[in-house]
């Protein structure tokens, strides 16, 4: 029988060697590259987050033969820190032990080591266990983690509550034929499209709620911006006067997101280049009519699509957010009622709108989001226009037909905001394990 | 066009109305409850999270009839707030103003404003996004809420990485026939039953990582603590000298969690009369073995599985541990490797017990975890031995032949750590859209 104590504290190697500078300290890592001379090589290790130079002089520490460190291994090290400025971070490690953890049994398929690795797709998806421990890579995920962070953060500090929703659902709730089914013991059920109709009945029953969770669409794309798995970040939220109060708490958790990310995630966002938007305190919004007048008066450019944008057109949506507002971000309101999905509320002054907004963000769109239909009568009536089976939406529409509060929401892609966050060219790359049509591994 | 700018900083009621009494507030709310008198109501307004007790004089309030207030009305409410020491909270609000946001169209199917509604799961399940609205049932929820929130904090704290896995996957992690099959595009693929190749990789890449995800067992059990489809805190950790680390981390983290818990859901605690146990600065671990010792001299029961402990074994080894050492939580360590996961490490000393463990909290197993099999040569051989076509875990173990560091993790299920908080019999009171064998909907 023993005592199970609390963990020793946590130490970040880079702070900790920079705290120590001329001491003499200890960390773990995998040998990320090694370059010898004659009378000493320089191991860089990789550490959880960063590369430490480490200067291994004469031919044997501690019975480890210098010829015998290389690329891949998993070392203990110790030694003295001091300052060196050509180095990562700008010191060097003197090794006085060194100890190997964990060895590598082939040489690594993948040029690790090399600042940029220049892999296709097809040859980096396979392999992600290997290739996303590249500094590059690896980064987007620690930028993707503290948006998911930032996000929670935020939610929580405005009285928004987490929660979870069952992802195995007996009918969709966006509508549509893209659902994946699974067999429940016996019974046809699908994978959850969206948290919707959850997030609606927690909303009044918490008043505010968030959700991080899965998302699944079956659909038959094969393009840079669609995944078939993918991560949501939704909300939703009671009591509220119009969409606008959904779009203000969008644009007040952006805000936060991106401060968050740039405070916590200083040295991913320089090896990745990126540069992360400035949120004032607005985002521009337009109507849908109003984008399609913009477009053909700024652009000469005669829209054919009645329901939405096109992917040319958001571009071209973001384009003048630029130019007239300076902002990377822009919402586009009152979608045309008739695409936009039934738990929508239409416009009172024009039922063929509905109270439903995009939000775009560097030429693509990330958020969904709008008011949702509160009232029981509307939203029979609402099924029952669109030649919708009430019946089977009985389990929805139980949280109307006993009082519900006035109430909108939204959901925004993890992927997508990566992507377009990072300047990442395909989606795939926002996603550490991706699923598309073609791929179920790893 | 127009400018969307920041949210209105959150406001909960209760502490609003505590720092403004004897002045004017305005705030929204279902009414829970109503008891009439001949000149006056109290309504009781349930709010995001507590009930307000709102008194309403005369016949009429601005075109409102007091006798039009009725249960589940969506209201927003303006008054004076003074102290009343036997109202919730200890104060009334006396209405100036009454706006109706939303209405019911039936009766309530169930009393929600009772102190206890008293429904048997078969009633309660079904009815879920009514009944949640109960302060009591959806006091639950804030709890679960805490428990993952303070987990992911803590988990931020010491180095560990939010991370996301894929659930749609082409294998099994942990064996078995217990797998919900998915139709992915023609091809047979299945929900995943853990994160735990996903967080192996992740360690392999970022060092420390941890999840908040779904989790599919597609067993046929019936029972009060099994669900089909669960939310999984999981963590995984490198560069660990055994699994005591590992352990250790749960200590830490479960002390976190429960002063997380009590700091920030006192009012729901106390509805739920909760008792939150104090950990203090460790929890007590037996091995596998002395457990069975101490169960044959301490209770006389001598044990017939050879491999776990049976729910009545875990009942008695709390019992053990309440007395012995004033713990609600034990650690069980070293079981047999015969019945534990192919990654799992073996024992140095003795191949046949792996390094692996089992917590138990006030009576019931909540957690599995343990030190892995970092070394490529040492799974193959594990894989081989177990009679298990290694070719088919290639995409898992192509992370161990490019070199691994010692790591280790474990998983936690949320809805059991709630149960067993909160003193709840049956696991599908610990979560909000229980997925079982009969369950599918809401």
């Amino acid at each position: 029988m023993e005592y199970i104590s609390l963990p020793k504290p946590y130490v970040d190697v880079v702070a900790e060697c920079q705290a120590h500078m001329g001491e003499q300290v200890t960390f773990s890592g995998t040998v990320h590259r090694v370059r010898s001379f004659p009378e000493f090589s320089f191991i860089v290790v990789r550490t959880d987050r960063a590369l430490v130079q480490c200067l291994f002089q004469g031919e044997e520490i501690g019975g480890i033969r210098r010829e015998d460190v290389r690329d891949a291994m998993v070392v203990k090290v110790t030694g003295r820190v001091h300052e060196e400025v050509r180095a990562e971070n700008g010191f060097e490690v003197e090794l006085s032990a060194v100890e190997i953890l964990g060895k590598p049994y082939d040489k690594l398929p993948v040029p690790l080591g090399k600042k940029y690795m220049g892999l296709s797709l097809d040859v980096d998806l396979p392999l992600r266990p290997i290739t996303l421990r590249h500094p590059v890579k690896r980064a987007i995920f620690r930028v993707q983690s503290a948006i998911a962070n930032g996000f929670s953060e935020y939610m929580i500090s405005q009285g928004f509550v987490h929660m979870t929703s069952p992802k195995i659902v007996s009918a969709g709730a966006e509508g549509g034929a893209d659902l994946f089914k699974v067999d429940y013991f016996g019974t046809r059920a699908y994978l959850a499209q969206s948290p919707q109709f959850y997030k609606q009945y927690m909303c009044g029953i918490m008043g505010r709620v968030f959700e991080v969770g899965s998302v699944y669409r079956a659909e038959r794309h094969n393009s840079s911006r669609h995944l078939n798995e993918y991560i949501g970040l939704d909300f939703e939220m009671a009591y509220i006067d119009s969409m606008f109060d959904v779009m203000a708490m969008e644009t007040g958790m952006l805000k936060y997101v991106m401060e968050y990310v740039k405070k916590n995630c200083a040295p991913e966002l320089e090896l990745l280049k990126a540069n992360v938007p400035e949120i004032g305190e607005s985002i521009p919004s337009v109507t849908f009519h109003e984008a399609k007048q913009i477009m053909l008066e700024k652009f000469g450019h005669k829209s054919k699509n009645r329901f939405d944008l096109d992917p040319k057109e958001e571009k071209m949506m973001c384009e003048y957010a630029k130019e007239e507002f300076g902002s990377e971000f822009i919402f586009i309101t009152f979608f045309p009622s008739e695409k936009r999905p039934f738990y929508a509320k239409d416009d009172e002054n024009d039922p063929k709108l509905a109270c439903s907004f995009d939000l775009l963000f560097r030429g693509l769109e990330i958020t969904t989001g709008g008011q949702r239909v509160h009232d029981y009568q509307e939203q029979m009536d609402k099924l029952n226009r669109r030649g919708m089976d009430a019946s089977l939406f009985e389990s929805f529409t139980i949280m109307h037909k006993y009082g519900m509060p006035p109430h909108g929401g939204l959901g925004l892609g993890l992927e997508r905001l990566t992507m377009q966050l990072l300047g990442l060219s395909n989606i795939r790359e926002a996603s550490n394990f991706p699923r598309d049509m073609q791929r179920l591994e790893p």
